[in-house]
Order: C-alpha cells, then structure tokens, then sequence
C-alpha cells in the first residue's frame, strides 16, 4: 500500500510539530536500549520478513487479542461501546505501515517528530482528532506499555515465517524489541511532561 | 542472602505506603500484558534457575553494561562523578533481590506497595533517601523504560544455565518479559501523575 494513501499517516508532513526530543537524546536512548548498526542491519532484514504480513499480524493483535480484552477495546470504539468502523480502518493501516516504520526508516528528525505526534495521538491532546472520532479521550499510558509485551511476543513467528535460521530470527526478534523499548521510551514522553498531558496513566 | 539483612528492603514493612494502583488495576494490567497461570508457573522455574545467579547478574549490568554508559552510570555516583560504594553496594542488593522477588513473590497487596515504593525511589521524591546519599536528584524515566530492553535480552543465557529444554527457557523467558512490562508500567505511574514526579522524563 502506498503510504501517502493512509489516511491520517502525516510522517515528514509539515503539519506535525517538531518533537521536543533531540537527535542528542535519541542517541543517547540508542546507546541505553543497546541499539547498534548490527540491530539496524536485523531491523531492515526483518521489515523484508514483515512486509506482505502487515495485514495479518494488525488482526492478529487487534481482532485476535485486543478485541478480547474491553480494556483495551474501548479505546478504538464510541464511549458506549459501538464498533467506529472507520476509524478501526483507518488506525489498523496506520498500525500496518508503523511495522515497516518501524524497521525501515532512519530513525532521524522525521521519525522523531511523527514518533511525537503517535506519541500525542494516544494521549487527551490529539487522541480521536486525525479520524473526527468521539472514543475514549485518550489511551493510559500504562496500557501501552502493558501491551507491548504481547506484541513483543506476537510478532516472533512472523519474523520466523520466511525461513531465516534461528539466529536470524533470534536477532531479528531483539532488534525490534530494542526499537520497541525506545519507543515506548519516546511515547512516555508527554505523559510525564507538565505543559502536555497529565494524570492519563 | 536473608533479605532482612538487606540494606532499605523494606518490602512488606508498614514504614512504605500502600500503592494508589489498586489490585483491580493490577489484574487488567496482567491481562493486558498476557501474564497467565501458566506464566506464573514459569515465573517460579525462572526464580530456581536465577537464584544463585543473581549477584553475577547485577554485576553484568551494573559492571558490565551500565558502567559503560556514562548516562545511567552517573545515577550511582556523586553529582561530579565520584563513585560511592555504599550506595551502589546496597543498591546492588536490592536489585539481586529483586530479580529473585520479580519470580518467586505472589503479585499481592504487598507486593503492589513495594513496586509503588520502587517506583517513587527513582523519582525525585525518594531517590537517594534511602541510603543517605548525593546522587542524581532522578532517573529519568526514559532511562528506565530503556534498559529494560537489555536486561530483558541479557537475563536469557542465565535462564538457560540449568539444562532446561529451548522450549522451557522459551517459556520462562516470555513470562520475565512480560513480568517486566507490567512492572515498567506501574513504575512509569508517579511519573505522570501531577501529583507526584513531574517533568522527569
């Protein structure tokens, strides 16, 4: 799919604000994730292992797994429970191409400023506004970072499913939960920031 | 070790407070992560594994890992650098113990309040109190969230230091993962919460 028809995907758009994290602070993130020039080699091999699977593994954790738990649901659906269609689309093509993001791109100033703007996107200041959408107001912060662990884990048989030897996938696999951790690290950032969204854990 | 002759463990003691994240709270976040029976059962096996490992374990962070960062190092040291023993010694305790308490406790009231306690001796609130030091006022809780992405990858080879099966060290190894989401997650609350550590991210 092309990227520039997802609705909503403004990566490098001139519409999204800078981030307030440096280029400074992400290397100095890289170095504490352990995230070096080998895991970015596993990173590129693993967007090439993902890519055709995108589809499936957002399924697998939206319909398969988040769709069982309410507490998690809730967040892509109207405050009474209905199904938004729509805005499940849309979202889940954002969530598909954030996989090839995620192990592709450069994480350079581009990166870094849309990894704000999902960063805002999940919290009071921008949740529901891409998709004109009345959901929950925003998503706790604890509940992303729950999660990840699922997708952590999820997303292992995906990177296995091209026959790359074991080693392969085992570095493929710490590669992606190194970016994971980073940026979880980066999304944390206006949850814990006074001027940006508070209490919402 | 008897953890009662550890320096400021003070797990179960009325002198901490009682955690504001609910048991109820407690229980969507072992959903949201995964965290099943079946985990717990290998939260036990890992605790048997790693008991006995443990000291080696915080000395291939501390020694091995995080000396070498000069951004965390400096959260053990005195304000220009110098080291100081005593804390890192006592801390280096706790933190053994806590690799043995992350697999081995039950995820209980007291246990929640521990984790409540960890989370605030971070934060500028507590950090340095317990051992009556000058350090860095906080940890960052990006400095947080990030390491775990290594200790999560390096705490694997100890798991299988025992002769288990791949599929036994597989097993273990996802339940330490999402133990430690679910702990990030609650040690990332007084972080965002206005009411508590703000704008130490």
């Amino acid at each position: 799919m092309n990227p520039k028809t997802i609705p909503g995907y403004d990566y490098a758009s001139p519409t999204i604000a800078r981030s307030p994290v440096t280029l400074a602070d992400l290397a100095s993130l890289k170095v504490s994730v352990g995230l070096t020039s080998e895991d970015e080699r596993y990173l590129q091999m693993a967007g090439s292992v993902l890519a055709g699977q995108t589809h499936q593994i957002v399924q697998h954790w939206r319909s398969g797994i988040i769709a069982g738990i309410p507490n998690l649901a809730r967040h892509s659906q109207a405050p009474e429970g209905q199904p938004l269609p729509a805005y499940l689309a849309a979202s889940s093509l954002r969530f598909e191409q954030w996989i090839l993001d995620t192990c592709l791109l450069p994480y350079d100033q581009d990166w870094l400023n849309y990894q704000h703007e999902i960063a805002l996107r999940h919290t009071s200041l921008r949740k529901n506004q891409t998709d004109h959408v009345q959901s929950t107001p925003y998503v706790p912060l604890r509940d992303i970072l729950a999660f990840l662990a699922v997708m952590n884990q999820t997303i292992r048989p995906y990177l296995a499913a091209k026959n790359h030897t074991p080693e392969e996938v085992d570095r493929m696999h710490s590669a992606w939960c190194k970016s994971m951790q980073l940026q979880i690290a980066l999304w944390a950032a206006p949850y814990s920031d006074a001027k940006l969204a508070l209490n919402e854990w």
